[in-house]
């Protein structure tokens, strides 16, 4: 029911590891997009909104500047105060600007009664994401939960989408930031190749085993691998576990206790079994 | 990871009621389906799986026959015993065998390796409730979660999806059961009528009054309802709440404390965030 004391309004968004992709651009927004396929995480970002005189984003209480939370609040034609907490780190291939943009939508369609529907927020999100230059998959991933695979590119009007059935632990090692658009410019061509090939794989045999293996062999065809990344994805198989880079950042995911076993200190998580929602108040 | 170890799986299922409907039958299972509108709840359906020389099923020790399951079994083409434990009550509008059939392929799959993907399980439990005569459009809200609107009917590869942003508490009081074919045979051309009608308002404005308003008409002019739901309903609206009937059983349901406020004791669930999961073993 929407509020009507004035209350914030939260919302929770998953964070998303993508293992591979092929980029698709298009001149529209709703058609531009990624396919692939990626881990969401329970780990992830908590966005609170409330109105304001004028628009501001505030990360643990510091302003900072996100254009596609700019944009949805632009797109919703609201004025509000965003406060997000984030259990992810940003700009290390974990979605954190989707999950943003998508956290945004939701609660501000709450907080203002704005009655759009699921698919119109996520659509929304996603507009300012490609319009943003910030992202192509995450947030339809971040919408969905679980393992999803990004069959057709774009928002939920023209893509497709299936998902992985799994559940269990994810353990993770982030060393810090990739420039995406550096790393897009560089060998766009070859990772559609690899990525393409990858997607195969995975709607072969949709199984949690076939996408490490599948975004193992993009990480190293795509030619995004440090020495430093390559070496703990090695020292991980070298203990009979499964692990890859997240795509885009320097950060090394392993399903159930690959890292530990391999003898890192990693952060541990779950698959999340759940798309982005409204966090419920209580009675 | 897949069970090395013998272990059974286990799969949660939401329960689901469904707020209004149309029925659209076909020839294909793939395409048969309904339209219409629901809320899935965080009281659901548990689905244990191991294997076993003959296939069996059994609700809380005691052996039940349930066809949709066994055509799932007969669709992964494994034999198996299924376990099942239930929160919400049977044959009374809350999607409980959708749940066991989405369950049992859910766990199946993970238990016996079949390497489907997410869309393919969910088909097979569609199409197994379609051909059992059991349900048209619970499986593939209880693999949504949330609140979901069914714009296409029929399982994933033909349906269109959507879903109303909420989360929050759901209180319900069952009466019993309602025997869903003579229902059906009885009316169908004015349900059709009724739920095309509900679906339109819902589309216009995706918010929980607005489905709760337009099920509430839907349960009037359907002829369902009987005169002592229409007197809960009554009650909780005399309070300033909203309630409707569960299609299709003898069910009222209530968003946030509708039918507490009017005095009685319901169940207390809340708006389920996801859709049916794998419950993830402990490490």
């Amino acid at each position: 029911m929407p509020d009507s004391r004035g209350d914030p309004v939260e919302a929770f968004v998953p964070g998303h590891i993508t293992g591979f992709f092929s980029a698709h651009p298009a001149d529209d927004p709703d058609r531009a997009g990624s396919r692939g396929a990626g881990i969401t995480l329970s780990h992830g970002v908590t966005v609170r909104v409330e109105p304001a005189r004028t628009s501001q984003i505030r990360l643990d209480d510091s302003p900072i500047t996100v254009p596609p939370v700019a944009r949805v609040l632009e797109a919703l034609d609201v004025t509000a105060r965003v406060s997000v907490t984030t259990e992810v780190p940003l700009g290390a291939g974990f979605g954190a600007s989707g999950a943003m943009a998508l956290g945004t939508a939701l609660a501000a369609n709450e907080r203002f009664g704005c009655r759009r529907s699921e698919n119109a927020l996520i659509s929304i999100a996603h507009r300012a994401e490609v319009l943003s230059g910030t992202g192509l998959g995450d947030v339809v991933a971040q919408a969905r939960g679980g393992v999803p695979i990004r069959l057709e590119p774009g928002a939920p009007s023209s893509n497709e989408m299936d998902g992985i059935p799994a559940a269990g632990t994810i353990e993770y090692l982030a060393f810090g930031k990739l420039d995406t658009a550096t790393v897009l410019e560089g060998n766009l061509a070859e990772i559609t190749r690899a990525g393409s090939r990858a997607l195969r794989r995975v709607v072969d045999e949709p199984t949690l085993e076939t996408f490490m293996a599948a975004s193992r062999a993009f990480a190293g065809e795509s030619d995004l691998l440090s020495d430093r990344l390559a070496g703990v994805i090695s020292a991980v198989e070298d203990h009979g576990g499964m692990a890859s880079m997240a795509m885009l950042g320097k950060t090394v995911f392993a399903p159930g206790s690959g890292l530990s076993d391999a003898g890192f200190e990693p952060v541990r998580c779950s698959i999340h079994d759940a798309g982005a929602t409204l966090v419920a108040r209580s009675d």
